[in-house]
């Protein structure tokens, strides 16, 4: 898959994002990626409410590798990407991006984030089912 | 200025806003109410971001009368109103709602927000300047 | 009970808490008298996760009266006080207050919060339990 | 510096930090680690409010790598660790581990974070001051 291909998904900067350093406050591009993540799969035809209420599985993030490169600011109009590295039993590794102003060229954050697939009382890992398999794979 | 007439703005649930009751924490109504009122004000050609930087002036929430109604739940699609109730020398007076699913029969969370302009450096009150009052006279 | 008698729990203010405005940005002030509430209860031998897991009860607020009167700012020492107004059958009356560097003749915030016991997963208002009866009216 | 002489900051987990899975949401392990960072300068005689007034300097986060082991949840009683790794010329390396119920055999989370030092306007990067510089290397 290429960049090119990427999901897609804007999110706006409000005063609730932003830190009295009068930039978007780090923990919260966490935020914006899961915001767009839980797009990604919307967009596919599966919510993470559906997941735990249907399949008793939640999505949760086991790794994340966060690069802060530039600061984004209150009102920007911020682009989140996500894109699928790869694909293991009860893994899933994405890649993601966030941009300004629809300019791709500047990427303000980036973040590589491994998701396991585990189950919603016990928190044990569960391989992914075959609706989640699918909904990724039509990134190949 | 009937309620037919209120500006909405669409608001999703995502797991950043939930809690371990299993709905929308309580704090996290003023956040999507802000939202509202930011897009209501960008609608109208202002940003709070341009108050701050070109004339030096914060709008910031002096009370909120807030009723949680009916839980809002993870994925849930939201609306949320913006009314202007009443313009004063340094006041703005607004009604605020909270609707789930397009459904605007249920209300799940209303609130009167009273909102003062200051100064952004010594938080003093100060007269709403033209282009505020201009904006929020739009509605009359 | 007398306003002196108010439980107080001490609340640091740190980057998360702030905005771009440079002050405490407005909803954070309902986590931190959530933060009071809950210790408040933890004091009298009460934690919500025990509520929820052993008698399936949240405790939910349903309305809130909120008045900022000062801002708070990054690294404030702050103190908020819990004090009980009424408790009713299915219903608890709080009063809170926010003030700073436990100077306690400047409020900084103040709200009356109204809670309402629920079950926990049909969210239907519950009569409170005894135990919740007996941890409040130790204020008496 | 042994790992035994690491900063220790205990963090209580509220409604806030958890989400509709039932446990604490991935992002606020970044806001405790960062509570912990505040305090650990604090302890040094250090606020971040008068680094960004007096010296025109903000500490942000550069990089992230963060692990999240094994969920906490509601109510748990947790401890944050501080440990410096290596100051360079204008980075700080520290690593931080999350650890439940003072026990500290178990890790719920770790990360190595890398901070800059910046100019408050420009966001530029600038050389560490004496005053950081000094309160690190009292670990040593």
């Amino acid at each position: 898959m290429s960049e090119l291909a990427d999901f897609i998904w804007p999110v706006r900067v409000y005063y609730e994002d932003t830190d009295a350093g009068g930039i978007v406050y780090y923990a919260n591009y966490l935020k914006f990626m899961e915001r767009a993540r839980s797009e990604y799969l919307r967009c596919r035809g599966l919510t993470q409410n559906q997941l735990a209420q249907q399949q008793g599985l939640l999505l949760v993030v086991h790794t994340v590798n966060l690069r802060l490169l530039r600061p984004a600011k209150l009102d920007d109009a911020l682009q989140v990407s996500v894109g699928l590295q790869r694909l293991g039993g009860a893994r899933i590794e994405l890649r993601q991006r966030v941009y300004r102003d629809s300019d791709f060229e500047v990427v303000l954050c980036s973040a590589e984030v491994d998701i396991a697939c585990v189950d919603h009382r016990s928190y044990r890992p569960q391989r992914l089912p075959t609706n989640i398999r699918e909904a990724f794979c039509l990134d190949h």
